[in-house]
């Protein structure tokens, strides 16, 4: 065996309600993993403290030492300069905090890091559903809707390290308010807050009933996705109008995806597409067709679901580390 | 003198309507140009004789000979693969054309393409307002709308070749209905083609009177650049509403590319921006901040005008050649 491939990289998702680790060899196997629940909006020092006695523990659970480990990467809520300062976490309550050089000294090792979205697109595209691709989109719907860019193994976040923000492009000028204070933006329909809003439309004005008000106990800002799938899965019909015109607008998110960026691979993933992916797979390719250009375009972008789940963060942080660190 | 300095390069704008020629030196100096209209819809070896003797003429005003030229660059309204091939320009009705091979063969340069938005984008970073810039995108509002990007001195058009395509991308899902077939495209808002239809409406919908009727005998689609600017200068009520919305279409686009790609500079060019540019700059500038996202990526964006005019695309052509053949 070459030396190369007894190597070990940790990756960290510090997520707005879990921190989540694993222990990857370059392969991008899972050697052992933890994970801690928090309660947002938590002081960074916490947040390395409970990181740091994650790390431990899947160091425990892979029987591997602190000293057997090459390198870390960390995805974050945030955006991420090159000097590993996060910027702002707003479902952290983080300003500026130097991300890579607290881990560095916490925990000694060569440090890297990315924002979560584009971690996981790079976890995708490294051991995923966007391998060997040259230009791999990643969208996520989940609470909101996250994207991230990935070409010839680079991330493109801009020149401010602050793009790739699929969520909050227009595609319905002058529609429905967004979490951002924006209106028409992506994640104001393609999203789970899409979705609520829709169904509290639905049975708050227009007097219709769901089985989803009993599934979250009348409070749809905070819908699981799991409940998602169980109401559409029994035909709920506001469920399945309100998901359906989210993954038509997902469609849409695609489509502008695939009609600026022309990449050989969009992954879709996400809470809500970990849920229901399978069955409205169909449904966001269709409507991508219909709103991409030009259709050569279209027939050149591969559409698929995420291979990686709810590790890609973490994984994604681990590959980027190698990557960048060139390991 | 450096012998570098001394160099002479061909660009060359295969229009819709025209061919545009330049001889530039590598600082984007024009020392001669030449120009042939056409009538569109026109066979890809008429093209080519046409553009040999308008190459012909600009030399003759440069007062050099073919072998003084180093290479020649190409700007067709077509994606263009790296063999050289132009896929399909529908406004010319070609389809995969050998556009490198052809010109190489005929005049026996170095011989290298780009799309036209491509080239335009291109020049403008390398000679005009986007300049130094990491990451430039070109937005270029004429008859139709058309956008390019440039990052690292590269030209990124997608996987295909065939991305970068603003105009098509939907920012008002089930809206306007656009030339391409679909509803909601940016180019059926921030286009003459938009302009024309929001008059057309006012006039045979809504009973509104303007003078841009006169301007154009009926015929909107035919409206020109000149004949918007007239009447948006003379506060003609139905222009200044169909060109505000425009802009205000445009800053949407600009807000996209923004929230996407974080660029550092945007060019905004193109036929009715040349016309009326600074009056609508304004505008634009305040749509797109209300409309991009994060903040900061909106004050980290320069939004600036053209500075090369109806050169861009031959100036753009000729850049590229110099880049590519590394001259």
């Amino acid at each position: 065996m070459e030396s190369g491939n007894s190597q070990f990289f940790v990756g960290i998702d510090i997520g707005g309600t879990k921190i989540q680790v694993v222990i990857a060899d370059r392969h991008g196997a899972i050697h052992g993993e933890a994970r801690k629940k928090h309660k947002g909006a938590v002081d960074f020092e916490w947040v390395v403290g409970r990181s740091v006695a994650a790390v431990d523990a899947a160091l425990d659970k892979a029987k591997l030492g602190r000293k057997e480990i090459s390198a870390l990467g960390i995805g974050a809520p945030s955006p991420i300069l090159p000097d590993g300062t996060a910027v702002h976490a707003p479902n952290l309550g983080w300003q500026n905090v130097p991300l890579v050089a607290t881990f560095a000294q916490e925990l000694g090792w060569p440090t890297y890091a990315a924002n979560d979205c584009d971690a996981g697109t790079f976890g995708e595209h490294r051991f995923g559903a966007g391998q060997a691709a040259q230009t791999v989109v990643g969208l996520f719907m989940g609470t909101g809707i996250g994207g991230g860019l990935v070409r010839n193994g680079e991330i493109l976040a801009g020149d401010n390290y602050q793009g790739a923000e699929f969520g909050h492009t227009k595609v319905q000028v002058g529609g429905q308010r967004c979490g951002c204070g924006a209106r028409g933006c992506l994640e104001a329909y393609a999203s789970k807050l899409g979705i609520a809003s829709f169904v509290a439309h639905q049975v708050n004005c227009e007097g219709r009933e769901t089985m989803l008000t009993e599934l979250c106990d009348g409070d749809y800002r905070s819908l699981r996705s799991s409940a998602l799938a169980k109401a559409y899965r029994a035909t709920d019909a506001v469920a399945v109008a309100a998901i359906d015109q989210a993954a038509d607008y997902l469609g849409i998110g695609v489509a502008n995806a695939i009609t600026l960026l022309a990449p050989s691979v969009i992954v879709l993933g996400g809470g809500v597409i970990e849920a229901l992916g399978s069955l409205l797979l169909d449904r966001v390719v269709s409507a991508a067709e219909q709103a991409s250009w030009p259709p050569g375009s279209f027939a050149d972008t591969s559409i698929r679901l995420a291979k990686l789940g709810d590790h890609a963060v973490a994984l994604g942080a681990a590959a980027w580390a190698i990557q960048r660190g060139q390991f």
